[in-house]
């Protein structure tokens, strides 16, 4: 199988290397069976191909060939050398690594990319991806999303799906989620006891959705002093979890805008200014959304005025969606400094439109992505990358050229723009020394073939069948030799999944992996 | 590993029935090393949920849960029982088959559907899929395409690629395409050699593109007769390896009005005639191409009339994309009942435009589709059907909520419509008696969880262990038990992929298996 036949190629070090990676992970494990959030880890060496964003050119790639990074206990880069000569010369300008294991990269088809910021996922809605017929927002909120939420009052059931969902969003190499939970306390609160125990770094947002005539009456809270009170229950759980949200943060959620009473707003806004955590809400998805909200708040003029009005539009506000806004409404958020979270594959999903993506950059706006799972049906960034780029271009289609993404684009705000929405851009999202090792091991498949080359094939010969049966489980991205870096990363975009990823780390923990 | 855990579900035979299937393998492998195709298998009975796309209701699903197929020696469907009882009343009904292999399905997570029908693809462009940059369709065809396709002048470098092509194509489930080949006769053959040796279901098209102006001079045929004499040469070969065409075919392949000269076209047009050959080729992709047409082609009001005009507006041909047809062009391809090839991730990637396939489908037109690799970035027909429903609610947020099309409607035009694209509506595309059986076996993850159940957890206990490992070499998509047929089929269709393509039949013969 893949994985296997790759294990043997991307491991390139000693026995006693390997050895000491597997006490590493066992004593992370055994630290994180106490949830209190506190790991240590082995400091490490990563030789090979390191690819990413530059911090501030959203247009190329930073490609590294011949790059060592070496990352401390505590899972900071500590230093990334970008020519590197040799172990020895590395060894003797870091001392302290000497001990360290080492992990070399085969050199043709893999490399290191920073980890995936997913900055809008709906955690409770993971096994309805791909579930939603032919409904658009209101209506999907009500037949499918709704009554699966409200299932998670069951903590078993919780259980289940939340695992579940972390483990497939580190499979594709989500190392950060802005997760959305449901209403209810405990559910929640585990939800950020799985992240810390997996080792996901992650917002965890317990739901406010107070408003009597909009929400079920089997799925709201009862009141804006419940919406406030159980968000401060799962703030403190947290807090008890992860005292300094080192790993996991909570994050202030009313649903969105029509979902909570004015009072509610108005408490959970006076929350976010008095405790300075992070925000995640809606804005703009529908255009039906659009005219509710105008009917249920009359007095103030634009969907990001309300927002506005309850101290809501700050700039750890992370706005899901932000399709048909108004250029005074982009203006107010631009000014305020809020982020805006680009959910493309949701967007075509549900019909919602097309966010005009490029008019939000080119106004100083900054646009992380989202999965939006399960408004997105799937849980894979690189496929909301991949839907940037096609989105896009349908943009494009209507409102010119200028508006169409590149892989280079979409895979820098999967990553930079990301961590700049979540505030953690000097943290994660790229390699840089001081940040952290927030990274995912990219493979691809090489094509081997039939190496006899001859030119006429007799009976059995017509198919090369070392080319063919090399396509039996394999992952998806052939490559052929004759690829330049930028060929390699398009086509993990167009065609990679979880396959390519071979391992996921956070904070210098290595939380996934397939070999 | 997915595929281990789930091949002892899957074939619930005796030991017996194993050994047989596997002698009919090694006799297939026998056949299949000569040249010419004479494939013999034994007789076979499959069990299970059978869904399928209603002969003539896009809409619906034909979902049968208690089915019973018999698929004689030579790949006919020979009996379907919707109910069945028992083993042994079907085999009181059905003698013949007392000694036949039988493929018994698990029940929740797994059903039989009918083969993909791949209407549009050019296997020479495999190695190149996801790599198109930011181009369109006339500066991609020279900065991409025609220096990868004349590369296949070496028939070495043409047998890694069309085996690695066809391997991929069998895995996602395509039972039947309709390659265009590159200009080589040699490398053409070879194509045809090697689907016929596989067993995939192909019409394989020698291109030809003899207009001095337009094809490279390192790419190109040096005359119209040079089309015509190597096309020629292209059907007698494919003769000789299967004379009545049971499996593979040629088809007619001008690459598109513009990279002809009218006298090619009218060659080619005479032998469509002649020979009642199946066509295809491509028109109004984009803009510019239809400006070119007009520029090339004066005497002709518009690139319809263009193929009109030289005989190959007919029943046999494939036109690919059709995206910004005029209203007369639409009526004029009707009234030749010409057929569509729909190919969405194509017309994505290459900002090529939103095909209006509503309109087409309620205008009478045949569509089907195809993943045109590469300018359609994956070689997955699943992947088109997926992006068939996407693009088509683009569609919808300029041209109405009508032009939607559901999950059902794409996997029709994937089957059923591609049947029809290539006039072989008879015999693929469904399962009915007297048809073949082109088929894929789809198999989704079954979540399993911690069976204790309990509301409080302790350390390690936050995470659901079995959840969370579960999802470790699973395939994408995940079936938690609650979900419905139609539930099941949107999660494949929207995140899917070959490895949930379990095994793959053409005419009865087992082409590709995981397991």
């Amino acid at each position: 199988m893949f994985s296997c036949r790759l294990s043997k190629q991307v491991f390139q070090r000693s026995t006693s290397h390997l050895r000491l990676q597997k006490r590493t992970i066992a004593t992370m494990t055994t630290t994180s069976s106490s949830r209190k959030y506190n790991v240590v880890n082995d400091p490490m060496i990563y030789i090979g191909t390191f690819i990413q964003s530059p911090r501030d050119d959203p247009r190329k790639l930073d490609i590294c060939e011949k790059g060592a990074i070496g990352v401390s206990a505590d899972g900071v880069i500590e230093f990334f050398e970008r020519e590197m000569e040799s172990y020895d010369s590395l060894i003797a300008k870091y001392p302290a690594y000497e001990d360290a294991p080492v992990l070399t990269l085969a050199p043709k088809g893999q490399f290191f990319f920073p980890g995936f910021i997913d900055t809008h996922i709906h955690a409770p809605q993971y096994p309805n991806a791909g579930v939603f017929g032919s409904s658009t927002l209101l209506d999907w909120l009500n037949k499918y999303t709704f009554p699966r939420e409200s299932s998670l009052s069951s903590l078993s059931t919780a259980r289940t799906i939340y695992s579940r969902c972390v483990a497939r969003t580190l499979s594709h190499g989500t190392t950060t989620a802005a997760y959305y939970a449901t209403i209810h306390v405990p559910a929640t609160n585990l939800l950020a006891d799985i992240c810390s125990s997996a080792g996901q770094r992650a917002f965890v947002g317990r739901v406010c959705m107070d408003h009597k005539e909009i929400n079920p009456d089997y799925y709201r809270d009862e009141s804006a002093e419940e919406s406030l009170k159980n968000t401060c229950a799962c703030i403190d759980h947290i807090k008890s979890i992860d005292p300094n949200y080192e790993l996991v943060s909570p994050i202030i959620t009313p649903r969105f805008a029509p979902s909570c009473t004015a009072e509610a707003l108005e408490k959970l806004g006076k929350l976010a200014k008095e405790t300075n955590l992070p925000c995640q809400t809606h804005i703009s998805e529908n255009r039906n959304e659009i005219q509710l909200v105008k009917k249920l708040f009359p007095e103030h003029d634009s969907y990001a005025e309300v927002y506005d009005a309850f101290g809501l539009l700050n700039p750890k506000m992370i706005l899901g969606h932000a399709i048909h806004l108004s250029n005074k409404e982009m203006e107010l958020i631009r000014s305020r400094d809020a982020k805006v979270s680009h959910c493309p594959a949701s967007n075509s999903a549900l019909t919602s439109g097309g966010a005009r993506v490029r008019w939000l950059l080119d106004s100083g706006i900054t646009v992380g992505l989202g999965t939006d799972v399960s408004g997105g049906y799937s849980p894979s960034m690189l496929e909301a990358v991949r839907s940037t780029a096609l989105v896009s271009r349908h943009v494009a289609m209507t409102d010119g050229e200028e508006c169409k993404l590149s892989v280079e684009e979409a895979l820098y705000l999967g990553t930079r723009g990301g961590a700049k929405v979540v505030n953690l851009e000097d943290k994660i999202g790229g390699f840089e020394v001081g940040m952290e090792w927030d990274a995912q091991l990219i493979g691809l498949t090489v094509v081997e073939n039939a190496e006899n080359g001859k030119e006429e094939f007799e009976g059995d010969d017509v198919v090369d069948k070392i080319a063919f049966e090399g396509a039996k489980g394999a992952g998806p991205v052939d490559f052929f030799g004759w690829e330049s870096w930028d060929d390699r990363v398009a086509k993990w975009v167009y065609n990679g999944d979880d396959r390519n990823t071979l391992s996921v780390w956070v904070k210098g923990r290595m939380v996934w992996s397939r070999m």
